[in-house]
């Protein structure tokens, strides 16, 4: 055999279903990389000779590899810091202080709107080397600060421009109806007729969308408005997803699965018809921890009917300024587990398999088998469970992105 | 002026309670650095001549220096992993279960008597590493996985050797009376005898603590016993702490004020009389927000009768396998908020100003004066608020320590 990588001495948490064990684990494996992509893995007993003179072999002293790391639900690009907001509020200002000092995501929207592509941009980069660090392989990254067109195509393109200078892939989304801006508060109607008819068309001219979201929800679009514009969406090549069901059940989740939507997020007020109409669809359920520890929420997302109907749990960090300012994929996973109770295998699928489905690129990444590309992290960890069970001390070792080992 | 180092196009949070902005803040400073210590911080308008060809000026590109970092209560130093465990109870598994699978404490403490102390210390350097590079410059390090002579000695060794090798200085406490080892289930007073009697003179006779604490609780050790300890370590000539209050209210924080302890930990269910006693006292309260999360408590601790007894309030992590398995201490920052409601100065107050006070050591760092040692840090940040409220960007961009700028 002739490979351009082999990985010896480790353990590898394929994640794929075709293997039997808890988090598709091969102990003592190894994997065999070439032109980008795994071509072997398996037990190291059974790995095929290969030329060991012309051949980099890596040892992973006795660690583990799983599939990069795959934050499925991000507002990574964004302008602006809402500290002072998070200062007054603890401060014991009212709503109404807080707005006149000029908090909310309107002051993010101003921000963006102001920015230059090269400050986003810049920002941007920070955030994604310290997700890489963690072992993030791949990222979903929104618009939805903008709200005009001009503002919702320059946070798409910084978007894209990170996915091409940076070993992170990025997929990136079009949430131009993530709020009602101040200009529409009267005319939202009038507003999803933008996003329709101008948005939307500028947007895929330029290709800088690979999906279209929405925010369903009494204090932003409703089911019907929603319906409009994911079915603009999908009719224009878009996949679809929905931020839904967060504050209360308005049915955004069982419209969206008949449209076929990749994803439902955030869902803590769902229902089981909505989780019967997403199993059947092939939809899968995005919950983001981070925005449930931040909103001090008490409303826990439907997990045991998800198992039930076996719809596919995602995890992410949902970062962004109001709602999840921490970024860090990784620590998702003990929260997953801390708040949600999530087994750490669920929390690891979600964050890898399941995350990989939410974003149409499950015949790509998200597990580790022959044919798929080569994103895997080596984890200083005796067992997968410490991935979600404890944080911080610094246990991604390396991280190798489509064939090749990063240094960072 | 003859300086080593002078820092210009930086803003100052000195945290001192001589400047009467809030975080003792100095927009537009400079501090100049001599011999390890602060000997001049200011407005860069006021900053005396000094000779600029043989100074290095940092310039720190607009952004914040506060002072390092203090984790004033963690257990750092341990082995083995509780991902089984943690992983075996989101699973489902009885308490008895888990008990069977050699679960809780007594597990650590197994991994602690058989491991060595380089395999300690290595594991403890890691950990370090990832606490210094947000920004901590001081930090307690405690025993109390040994449960016996031997192996209290050996962690308290481990965490003496990590402060002379490491930049970071430790503070070392002895908590031989952290758990009731199964060798003296029957005799809880026999332990207690043999951690005043044997254990605290060996202790003292290497030199290895700054301090002793005791875990005073229902499952742990009673008000009466934990006196007894606390007396023998005072007459020894340790500084006195506890971990008092978390699960109940038996009155060891009142006793442990009396006896002029530095700090009470925990304190969840602690009372006014007792807040009393420790604002008379001067005894700082500490917080520990990851164990609260991690726990998922819903007792809050009492922060309003803190305030309003201007009791010291100190945040720190608690990093520990069993309840707080977070290695970071400046995400703490953000959960002192988040959870406890704390203003984002009074959380950065409780890992500098505040935590200085806890280790005795506020002569000497906690708050940037003239006089004061060079500890501190530059973050990529536009107002100190931001350090609570947002987590993970890498904000952190240089930390100096007695004056050494430090490569991490
Ligand atoms: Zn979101
Ligand atoms: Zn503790």
């Amino acid at each position: 055999m002739s490979w351009d990588q082999v990985w010896i001495d480790v353990n590898v948490a394929t994640m794929s279903p075709s293997v039997s064990a808890p988090y598709g684990a091969i102990t003592d494996a190894a994997i065999a990389v070439k032109e980008g992509k795994i071509v072997w893995v398996g037990p190291r007993s059974e790995l095929p000779e290969f030329d060991v003179l012309s051949t980099p072999v890596y040892r992973g002293k006795g660690g583990w590899i799983t599939p990069g790391l795959i934050d499925a639900h991000t507002h990574l690009v964004f302008a602006g810091s809402r500290a002072n907001e998070f200062e007054l509020r603890l401060q014991g200002a009212s709503y109404e202080e807080i707005a006149r000092s000029g908090g909310g995501i309107i002051s993010t929207v101003k921000a963006c709107r102001e920015a230059s592509e090269a400050e986003l941009f810049e920002l941007g980069r920070k955030r994604l080397n310290a997700l890489a660090k963690e072992g993030v392989t791949t990222i979903e990254i929104k618009s939805g600060y903008g709200l005009d067109t001009e503002t919702e195509l320059k946070l798409l393109r910084v978007a894209r421009e990170l996915g091409k200078h940076h070993h992170v892939d990025v997929k990136t989304t079009f949430l131009g109806a993530h709020a009602i801006p101040p200009e529409y508060k009267d005319d939202v109607d009038g507003y999803v007729d933008l996003v329709i008819n101008e948005m939307l068309p500028a947007v895929m001219a330029e290709g800088l969308a690979d999906a279209a979201d929405v925010f369903c929800e009494n204090i932003a679009f409703s089911v019907e408005q929603t319906e409009r514009v994911l079915s603009a969406a999908k009719k224009a090549g878009l996949d679809i997803k929905l931020h839904a069901e967060q504050l209360s059940n308005l049915g955004g989740s069982a419209m969206a699965a008949k449209l076929g939507a990749k994803s439902v997020d955030h869902i803590e007020y769902l229902d089981e018809d909505g989780i019967i109409a997403m199993s059947k669809s092939g939809t899968c359920a995005t919950l983001l921890p981070g925005a449930f520890y931040f909103l001090r929420e008490t409303q826990m997302p439907p997990i045991e009917l998800l198992r039930k109907h076996k719809v596919p749990i995602v995890i992410a960090s949902d970062y962004n300024p109001g709602s999840s300012p921490l970024c860090s994929s990784l620590l998702m996973l003990n929260m997953a587990c801390t708040l949600f109770r999530l087994t750490p295998e669920e929390a690891l699928a979600g964050m890898t398999r399941n995350a990989a489905k939410a974003l149409g690129i499950e015949d790509k990444v998200g597990v580790l088998e022959a044919g798929m590309q080569a994103d895997f992290c080596l984890w200083d960890i005796t067992t997968p469970a410490e991935l979600a069970y404890t944080y911080g001390a610094g246990a991604c070792l390396e991280v190798v992105k489509a064939g090749h080992l990063v240094h960072q």
